[in-house]
């Protein structure tokens, strides 16, 4: 349990369940032992709630703790941390700490984009983006050489927020049928997810992978994505 | 003088004088009290020293300390104050580090964005993005009132990060002749640049108006971008 949990305390989490910036803060109060409340928000019928609490963004994920709302699913990791201080997310050692927001920081601004363009791209602009998003990946391949985890020896801010790669986009890939992240070439990262995949917070925190391809495939459809 | 400061203690600074990105690093340090080496670096011609330090952007700014190289201005800043504790630049409260952070990431990832297509844009497209970036800032707007800083009574990091609205937006909406952040509208952010403009830091470590003004006339006419 969470050193500064109390009975009553309010912890309140706005996201939407196959997500992954609102799973990440899923897995975050899991590893902190914090209890929370989950509230399902229907992103395409956005509720009074959300738009109150996130009058910038109007985006999930949303944590309410104690009535203050905090958006941003790596400014609310952060806080997680700063709040509760047991299990730490985010390494001791100052340059330690850099290096876990640096690699978070690429892996939403040019990760997630560059793999957002491999599904809504196809022909010759999918190949460069392919391409563009295993250049991006190959420096997380690095990183992992030697360790059982970004963040060594347990889960840490890279692995949460990495989390994106291992069960979303390498789950969209399959669907796509273009294999963004082949084992040959990056077979870190594969021993990396078996890792993940064992973990007992991760597999309480991820969505059930048949529900999550049928929201993907859905998603796809609509998006008019085609299929493999 | 910082805390931790050391003769033997190697600070250095690859950036660029005119950048609003790396101009945010020479205040924080300057703050802090830490004396560190300014190594001018030409963006039109990437050194093998920046291609070495920061092998996945590329860009300016990059803090060496020590041997160890850090990239991206706010990872940079927040590693500032995680190594010297002197003169915080964070809040101590977690949920209002959140929101110190919060702030951070909206100039840089949403109203940096914007401003930027005023500039790109003319016309119709021009208007809308006047308009998007006064959206924005109407945020930044209502956190000032009753503070002298957004950091409250003294500089803090939503001020360092926000530096690029006070003295690089606003001095470029004068040569494009668009008054993106007019007085009326915002008498709060006007107030909030005086501020800036009279604390012995920010006087020390921002660009010399008339240089830097003639800078982005000229880079101005090298993007085709009429000047007023």
């Amino acid at each position: 349990m969470a050193e500064r949990s109390e009975d009553s305390e309010e912890v309140k989490l706005l996201g939407m369940w196959a997500s992954p910036f609102s799973r990440r803060i899923e897995i975050a109060l899991t590893l902190k032992g914090v209890p929370y409340e989950f509230s399902e928000q229907d992103i395409t019928n956005k509720s009074d709630l959300l738009l109150r609490l996130n009058p910038v963004y109007k985006m999930i994920p949303v944590l309410v703790h104690n009535g203050k709302p905090i958006s941003e699913s790596l400014v609310i990791l952060e806080y997680i941390d700063d709040t509760w201080r047991n299990n730490p997310i985010l390494p001791q050692d100052p340059s330690e700490r850099a290096m876990a927001r640096f690699w978070a920081k690429l892996i939403d601004q040019q990760i997630c984009v560059a793999a957002m363009k491999v599904a809504g791209t196809i022909g010759e602009e999918r190949d460069a983006a392919v391409e563009e998003t295993r250049n991006l990946l190959m420096f997380l391949e690095k990183e992992l050489v030697g360790k059982d985890f970004f963040g060594g020896q347990s889960l840490g801010l890279v692995d949460i927020v990495a989390t994106l790669v291992a069960f979303w986009l390498i789950r969209t890939e399959d669907l796509l049928g273009v294999k963004v992240v082949p084992v040959e070439k990056f077979p870190e990262i594969h021993r990396w997810v078996k890792n993940l995949s064992g973990n007992d917070v991760i597999k309480k925190c991820i969505p059930p992978e048949d529900e999550h391809l049928e929201y993907i495939r859905a998603r796809m459809d609509k998006l008019n994505i085609k299929s493999a």
